[in-house]
């Protein structure tokens, strides 16, 4: 089907670190790596070779994006034999906001994703796959299709048309960071340049919508592709790394809060390298949890409130300099507000905002920030450093004949991480009870821990293995939100994929019991172990106790072929211990 | 489950007829049907008993609205506890889009269908299936829940947060046609009414977004329901109905072409009665076929251009006076523009426009229009009428051992059809290859025919048996769609809904192959007579030969407890003549 091999998808996984990265100096002599990510040239448009669609393929390419996820249409359908005569891999998918979700993990582990998707029907499918990776930071262009400008000259009522020809593009106005009709050449490849070069800068999703009689449209004048660079103020980053240094080196027990940020703008190992000079332990949030590994030696664990472990809290609460790096401050990532940071003692960086203490610094740039913090030469105090406890999962002893606990799920789930596995959470249980897995690399570990969107976790699956085919994606998903988007497994299964997907199948929305009781929380129970038998492939195994658990997740391991799914029985009301804690903090907020 | 029974749901079919519809007059003398559909008294809501949420309840009932469709979250539980000890029917659905489509399909059959959902994650789910609605005029109310008013005050990152906490609802706002945030006790009732009048009056979706911490806010003031009535400028109409009488009195070969906002705003009735009187022949629309009886002597058969039957083509078109009631003039209902109607001969009518020859008339109600030609009396000219020459399937006849075609399908399917058969076709040749099918009752076929949806069709049916429990659907619906929104079976199962789903088996996006061919067309074989062993339930079967799909079918009508599911294999290239004639129209316009 969609038979072209994606070229080396690894080496672009961490876009500051790819090839295609030209490190360029700002006023302050630092690298600034995300500001120009993925600025290759590609050759003048004016040249009458370039078309619209021509030029957009080129760029993508050389943003680093290999594959494109999506379904096609009439008002697409153009384009979409302009991409399958491309280096680019054409992915199809069975439903649109799959593809979304397909194009954002990809681009989590990529560095950038792409969808195209005919218009309306297609595209507003996506939107809300799309909110969630403007929430989460995650760069997707979505590529729409459009009706040709001239059949709209007396405005007629065509097909997939909503109100005006322009709704569509309204809609994604809100829910992208930047968004254009290209539908003018006067136009349209300065747009593509300032769209894709805005996706890669904020690490948010851009919207371009194609008429389909200008695919083939050539510039009107010779075009050079734009290439802008984001200097920090350079003053008020001396100034603020000055009083940082003074405020961390001061400290008697500073820590670092890593958050997801950390992994979009590619500054791991300045982070990494920031923390080991100067010996500060590091916690992540949970939408960050696995951008450093958990297995360094100063790796602490979560930080999330009361909903996490009791001595990273204590630790991270009782901190008198907490650095937080490319954190969201978001309710589940904190907790739902049951962190207790005192600004005043606090290093906030982020790519939208910089503050210490009380001082707000403008217009200096994340990354240069934290490669300042990297390379600043602090004189720390002499202390005591806590020691990486592991997870509390890591004592998992089996009882063969003991019906399956969530517990007991994940510490057997544990016990088998392996540094090609890549965790992908779905949300609920699947997302709290994931908080104590033990991650062995960075970034293996992918969740919509702040938009919270049923339903990713399958569809993202396939967008991890088309970007790096070497990873193993462990699903961890809910009934409800598999009876969404569990049919992408015949994606997996077309492709030659081998995702282990485990259901956790309680019969309904767990996390809603807590907190409102309801006939509406109950689900059918599904025979999810037979999803072979409908997309005539892969393995299915149903699962009671720990024993069969065992057995199915060693066949799931041995089978390199196909996807495995594990329809694993739990009780209604059996749940992680991290979800106890957060639904009694969510119901006292009703 | 959803253990409650809907009360006597077909009463409420339609709204124009139903008893909650009060007839009031208007200044012309004529019932106006429309304006007030639905208009029956609440208790003021000042008597320190109405809430937002309850007031909310009462007037969706007092609509007759017995039933909501959607999936509860966070944001949303109180308002589903509320509903859930209310009258209306919660109907929980696998995912958010195909509880929009229920709720269409709903609405279609009903009067008034609607949806709720949580913010956002729910939400922005919705926006492709409410965008048809808004297309194709079909009334939901979408009600989702929010963050509370006085979580917001700090501007926090609470989760499914998009970008502002009001960018759910600016989506919204371009494709409903009214919205409201229900913030502030002293206009939200007010905001109620007018919302649901406007759904009412436009027949087009609205959205109500709820913050859970005003669903128990009480009225600051006592609070009687909007009613307001919409009369026709009195003396625009008369010249108006002045004019067409004129003109179809001197027609001789007067033809009406009924529209689906015949069905939408009740107009079946005066339609008939207006054609009967004056022995003016009947065509449909592609969108509308079916607002009559095509068993009806006046019936000619669907009008679309160059897609249709030609004898069809050829009365309407040589026709000296078109009587357009309530038809869009899209594209796919017209045949893709193939169709030749020369305004100086027309009347057209709809909701939103009149225009006899090139007289434009304003301030004209649909309704009081078409009531006026029901009740004028014309001198018409003696003229020969032309035959209902039935459906060109009647034919059919089966040769058990030869492999199914595409014609041989519709010819069986035609052949089975009943009073209490519903057909909903999908897209694509489902819709294409139901054009000939002879529909024995009005409203009997559903399908999104303008605004062309892949996946209405499966989720569609559930909301046609909520409507109306003594409906049976006959689903027809491709493998591509299928995959989309199929396990909305599961609802059907869950429900005692007995669908018999018809599954055009040909391994891609047939309708695209004609246009451009690739490998995005092609998708994945599945077994789709196996979803019984997926889901628990219903009857699978897996058709080749003629013989086999007469033994299916007719085990499918005997099998009156559950869906059954039928896979029929069908050959990547072989399509309905109709969709022949589309394809060579559409690939002139790529």
């Amino acid at each position: 089907m969609a038979g072209k091999t994606a070229t080396n998808p690894k080496k672009r996984a961490e876009p500051s670190t790819s090839s295609k990265v030209s490190k360029q100096k700002n006023t302050n002599g630092k690298a600034s790596k995300s500001a120009s990510a993925g600025a290759k040239k590609a050759k003048p448009s004016g040249d009458e070779q370039h078309t619209i669609g021509g030029y957009l393929i080129d760029r993508l390419q050389a943003y680093g994006v290999d594959d494109v996820f999506g379904i096609p249409g009439d008002f697409v359908l153009n384009f979409y034999g302009m991409l399958e005569e491309s280096p680019i891999r054409v992915v199809g998918t069975t439903r649109e906001d799959n593809a979304g979700y397909a194009a954002d993990a990809y681009a989590r582990v990529h560095g950038l994703g792409a969808v195209c998707v005919t218009y309306c029907v297609g595209g507003l499918s996506l939107c809300n796959s799309i909110a969630g990776a403007f929430a989460e930071k995650s760069p997707v262009v979505v590529i729409s299709g459009a009706p040709g400008v001239d059949e709209r000259t007396s405005d007629p009522l065509l097909h997939h048309r909503v109100r005006d020809f322009d709704t569509q593009r309204q809609v994604f106005e809100k829910i992208t960071v930047a968004n254009a009709s290209l539908d003018d050449p006067l136009t349209a490849f300065r747009e593509i340049d300032r769209c894709l070069e805005a996706a890669v800068r904020y690490k948010r999703p851009v919207f371009l919508e194609l008429p389909r009689d200008r695919v083939e449209t050539k510039a009107l004048y010779p075009h050079v592709p734009l290439s802008r660079t984001h200097p920090s103020d350079a003053a008020a980053l001396s100034e603020a790394l000055d009083e940082a240094a003074e405020m961390i080196a001061g400290a008697s027990q500073p820590v670092i809060l890593a958050g997801v940020e950390t992994h979009r703008f590619g500054l791991r190992e300045p982070v990494l390298e920031f923390a080991e000079r100067n010996s500060i332990p590091v916690c992540s949030t949970l939408l960050g949890k696995s951008v450093v590994s958990e297995k360094h030696p100063l790796y602490l664990g979560v930080y999330e409130g009361a909903m996490g472990r009791a001595s990273v809290r204590e630790y991270v609460e009782g901190s008198d300099c907490v650095i937080l790096l490319g954190c969201f401050m978001t309710d589940i990532n904190l907790g739902i507000y049951t962190a207790r940071l005192d600004p005043g003692r606090c290093v906030y960086a982020t790519s939208e905002k910089l503050r210490i203490s009380h001082h707000h610094f403008h217009d200096v740039e994340l990354s240069d920030f934290v490669s300042g913090l990297a390379e600043a030469d602090l004189k720390m105090k002499k202390r005591k450093l806590p020691k990486n406890e592991g997870s509390p999962l890591d004592s998992y002893e089996i009882s063969p004949d003991a019906n399956v606990t969530v517990r007991q799920l994940f510490g057997r789930i544990n016990a088998m991480l392996d540094e090609k596995m890549v965790v992908v959470a779905d949300v609920g249980d699947s997302l709290f009870g994931s908080v104590d897995l033990s991650i062995h690399q960075h970034t293996e570990f992918l969740s919509p821990a702040y938009y919270t969107s049923m339903g990713f976790a399958v569809p993202a699956s396939v967008g991890v293995q088309v970007a790096d085919r070497s990873l193993r994606p462990l699903v961890l998903v809910g009934d409800g939100a598999f009876q969404m988007t569990g049919q992408e497994l015949s994606t997996s299964l077309k492709l030659g994929f081998n995702p282990i997907v485990v259901v956790l199948n309680n019969h309904g929305y767990t996390t809603e019991r807590f907190l409102q009781e309801g006939p509406f929380n109950d689900i059918p129970d599904w025979a999810y172990h037979r999803m072979p038998d409908l997309l005539g492939g892969g393995w299915g195994f149903e699962i009671r106790t720990e024993g069969e658990l065992d057995q199915a997740l060693k066949a799931a391991m041995a089978n390199e072929d196909a996807f495995s799914i594990l329809n694993v029985h739990l009780k209604p009301d059996d749940v992680s211990p991290a979800l106890t804690r957060l639904a009694e903090r969510m119901s006292k907020q009703v």
